[in-house]
């Protein structure tokens, strides 16, 4: 797809992925933690500039050495992805929850949970999750579902359905593949809040054509990437 | 609207609020810098848990004297909202761009447009923003159009087309009402990538009961918030 940085295979070693994830896993959960707390204090000036400044030299240090660009999604030898920084899942980033969804069920239904937590940062009107917030999440699991039950596809279409507002605090997602035909795949879920369905999405997600080649490459009984977001 | 703090009214004085923008605006600032190098630093484990020890420290102080939940939304006395913790276009809020919509053309249209820029933190497939980031967006677009335009609601369907890839970067959004009847309003809108536009919406928006019982208090002439999210 246009704009798509190439597919980018994964050199690490299974111990290299795992001392990344332990050094960097907590910090990217303490920069999620700074966040509320910035969001929420109510310290004086003195003390939010103090702060800022702090920060500051934190991030200089961290920024002395890094990646050129995004962090990209990394392909393990297995096909498996290794997305840590994507928006919704990302282990490494701090804006993700992160959702860590979990297959249920057979393999073609694609059904997949997620159960998670959305505090401050995530709000739109007050006490509520940002319907935007309630739709990334919903994007995530859809096409992760699709993914997951082996038709892996980038969003084509995406309509949500509000029925209730979504409160902040701990929430439930749940994701399945409807039907599919051809490239395309049809995928369906919704958030569960303290209420019930609080929203219900249905999307269209289509294989990149970079995708079918490389499946087409490796051969049809290899296994494919989960998702391509 | 279930689950949503009652309306808050905002008792802060104008100079108050400056100095809340002075010194927190800054702040957020300065965490979404940090999010951005925590995700892309490749420092060596050590630096990694150094920094993450450093940033707790600082959240401790910052969160020795917090609001007891989410910022929520303050209404000034003119019915603006001060929306400062939304997770796209609040100030305070770390994880928002944060976009800043101005209106353009007559009031009548709600017609409203935001350049921005994305980062490292709202990717999804490699090099691309998140699809659901997209719709995040959109959301917000829209629902700020309808209100811009007079006609403020809480998002009730939400569709959008993905045409191409949004890549990371400098991108524009559009959005503007296309019609409205009774409580509902329609809104559609779209993101422009380098390579023209990448996504489309089209939202129905829905001005929620305690809205509507506000604004008849008020009286049809008094300003009406420009938004709910």
């Amino acid at each position: 797809m246009k704009g798509m940085k190439p597919f980018q295979p994964d050199e690490a070693t299974d111990a290299e992925v795992a001392a990344e994830a332990a050094a960097f896993g907590p910090l990217a959960q303490a920069v999620r933690e700074l966040a509320d707390a910035a969001l929420r204090s109510t310290v004086d000036a003195a003390t939010a500039r103090e702060a800022t400044a702090r920060i500051q030299e934190v991030t200089a240090r961290l920024a002395a050495d890094q990646l050129p660009g995004s962090y990209g999604v990394r392909y393990r030898p297995d096909g498996q992805g290794r997305p840590w920084g994507n928006a919704v899942i990302g282990l490494r980033n701090p804006i993700a929850p992160p959702l860590d969804p979990v297959r249920e069920g057979e393999r073609s239904e694609g059904r997949i949970s997620a159960d998670f937590d959305l505090g401050a940062v995530y709000e739109g009107p007050p006490g509520l999750v940002h319907g935007g917030v309630v739709s990334l999440i919903l994007d995530q699991m859809l096409g992760q579902a699709a993914g997951s039950g082996g038709r892996p596809g980038m969003t084509g279409t995406l309509t949500i359905v509000y029925r209730q507002g979504t409160p902040l605090g701990p929430l439930r997602a749940e994701a399945w593949i409807d039907r599919s035909e051809g490239i395309k795949t049809w995928a369906k879920g919704h958030i569960v809040g303290p209420d019930g369905i609080t929203a219900e999405a249905e999307g269209v997600f289509i294989l990149p054509r970079w995708a079918r080649e490389l499946i087409e490459k490796r051969g049809p009984d290899a296994a494919t990437p989960a998702y391509y977001e």
